[in-house]
């Protein structure tokens, strides 16, 4: 009896396959294509001097070395932990440290979901999160967003529905770069609150501010309405603010839920790399605030060289959101464009690469959408490449039937 | 209605426990103590020179850094998954890179799991295994071994069941010690090939024998059999034999499987660490051989003077494995003496520190078991202990309802 392996995944491991759109982006990687596809920082903005800086007086101390290299508890790096918790005024045990904040998704979708359960996102959403969420098998309740972020009388019927968390990103969202207003932060938490729903907040981008001054985060409404009754976890990372390949990230949340998520860390992968957390604190401790200022300059400019560039060359018929942090611009596409069959054409035709959006939903809906990321390129590629898609575009909204 | 979080976790939560053995370790882990408890490497050997070489070559590159500080594909870093294939005689896309071997183990219980099924394992068994796999709901077969591994002929029982998968380490298991003979490789590679069931086969500890020559694994003996029917998903890491703190293993099994396998991680945590890999790869290619070969000189002077110990100071009554590789010896008690009242009364009278063997059973027999790890003492420290042990185990023989 030859082994069957399909025959034996489980049936959790369904609707886990390989997305078309990301094998597409991996052969069109090539210098010569403009692309706003990756979600991704700049390497180039990459510090380090300072890495290299901490990995060396680890490294070269005995001691230090022999903490660094060796197993270390599933919790995190003490001093790490408490860096995450002052940032965020909560205590060390309420501190998990992950590989990036992806790895936290996933552990909230194992300790929280169980096949059927209903889980809700905004539609869109991110898509890591539906990749993290969808093993456990879950039934997405979407809930459409505005230029203000969650509607709250479609999120109030849809907590009724008693899911197991609401899942949000309340700054500069990827995929839309939409930001959850003040007042709807206030009333999503509430709501929240009252049907006693867990709120997941996916905080990647919110220090990647480039108008106006911080909101406050659903975390910090959460803990100001009082400990009774908590309900969020805030998901970080220093994947967008320091470098994403050490793979440290956080979960932030009441010291119960912390304790049950550290044990889930263990049996998944003991911890994170010891050497990794100590690096990662004694880069953030030298230089965090300086360098999230640098990033925000940076990528400040190259979002309104975006905006301008759309603004200058799209035909009628196309809109898009005006984000004021993150990495993102959403362009809602004329009627009867297909944001993947514009890839295929953009590809060919242009040598310009971006994400069409329908992934971005549970249904796949949103067709006539696409995501542009405006952090890897310097203005004047920016320019050429919005330029280069908005001439396809014109010839696309001509013959909308090609 | 405010939230009540443990009414929220899914079932799979509810064997997802803190084990009191490891809590009670963490607060024995004290100078004074001579601890055989933790399965874990000697920091003293660690190549830590090699290690900072290699961080500050990709370091000191522009472009090696921008590589190395950068999200990169969630199959593993080129270089490295070549290198490992080669060591294999598998091909690239054969291998996954994983967060340490610990968390292959959680991804196939997520592949391959579905709560009921039936999975083998030995009794007694990896911790770790049972840890990563419960989350999935599975219901063990444990098999019992002898001193040459698993028995044969209830192993074909257990297949019989039509488990999931059979999951076992070869060499010089973890907790006890023990290595499967070379005819019982082909038996149980026979076997599951028969019955057209999967054999994970975690070779944590293969590389540190220091006795004999090395026996084919489980891995060649499948690919020797053909490829058509291939039954072995192999677990490695480079936690024993380079360091455990870059969190660097793999899985090495047939291209379907690490397929889907490679979108298992992507969805968990995207990848790992990319200068952990290039690190991890610069380091092996320079010095896994040698330094392996330090490893089992000092590693094999520690096991005799264990077995030395042990056989000089021993009451009557007391038996243990003489493993041929690996971290482990295994000791069975005399009848009555349990192992968790002994580490208690150890710690308090002789401050020693050992981990009691019933953890390591999905079931909890094995009360009147015990697990030292003779890697992290030197000899003479090593000859003190168990001469303290065997001194409190004479006083518990005379005594044993004490």
């Amino acid at each position: 009896m030859p082994l069957d392996w399909n025959g034996l995944f489980a049936p959790r491991m369904a609707g886990v396959t390989a997305s078309e759109i990301r094998e597409l982006l991996k052969l069109i990687d090539q210098p010569d294509v403009i692309s706003f596809a990756g979600g991704i920082p700049d390497p180039d903005l990459f510090p380090r001097d300072a890495i290299l800086r901490a990995h060396e007086r680890v490294l070269q101390s005995n001691s230090l070395a022999a903490t660094a290299l060796q197993y270390t508890i599933s919790e995190g790096y003490t001093p790490l932990r408490d860096w995450i918790a002052g940032r965020c005024a909560m205590a060390r045990d309420e501190i998990l440290v992950t590989n990036g904040s992806q790895q936290g998704l996933d552990f909230l979708g194992k300790l929280l979901i169980s096949p059927g359960d209903k889980v809700v996102v905004t539609a869109p959403t991110y898509l890591g999160a539906l990749q993290a969420f969808s093993p456990y098998q879950p039934q997405y309740i979407p809930v459409p967003t505005d230029a203000d972020g969650i509607l709250p009388d479609e999120l109030e019927v849809a907590l009724a529905q008693r899911p197991r968390f609401l899942y949000l990103v309340p700054d500069f969202a990827n995929p839309n770069g939409v930001t959850l207003s003040l007042e709807r932060r206030r009333q999503v938490v509430a709501l929240c609150r009252r049907f006693g729903v867990p709120l997941i907040e996916d905080a990647a981008y919110s220090a990647l501010r480039y108008d106006g001054e911080p909101l406050p985060t659903l975390l910090a409404i959460d803990l100001e309405a009082g400990q009774e009754g908590r309900v969020v976890i805030h998901a970080g990372t220093f994947s967008k603010t320091v470098v994403p390949a050490l793979r440290v990230g956080w979960l932030a949340g009441p010291a119960p839920v912390i304790q049950k998520l550290v044990l889930v860390k263990q049996a998944a992968d003991l911890h994170v790399g010891t050497l990794n957390q100590m690096v990662m604190h004694a880069v953030v401790e030298e230089i965090y605030d300086s360098h999230v200022a640098v990033l925000r300059g940076a990528y400040h400019r190259r979002r309104d060289a975006m905006l301008a560039a759309l603004q200058e060359t799209m035909p009628e018929g196309v809109t898009w959101t005006r984000p004021a942090g993150g990495m993102f611009v959403w362009l809602n596409l004329p009627a009867g464009i297909d944001g993947a069959r514009m890839l295929e054409r953009s590809v060919a035709e242009e040598r310009v690469a971006f994400v069409p959006g329908a992934a971005f939903f549970p249904d796949r809906s949103g067709k006539a959408t696409c995501r542009l990321s405006f952090t890897t390129n310097r203005p004047e590629r920016i320019r050429e490449g919005v330029g280069r898609l908005a001439a396809l575009m014109g010839r696309m909204a001509e013959a909308p039937a090609a």
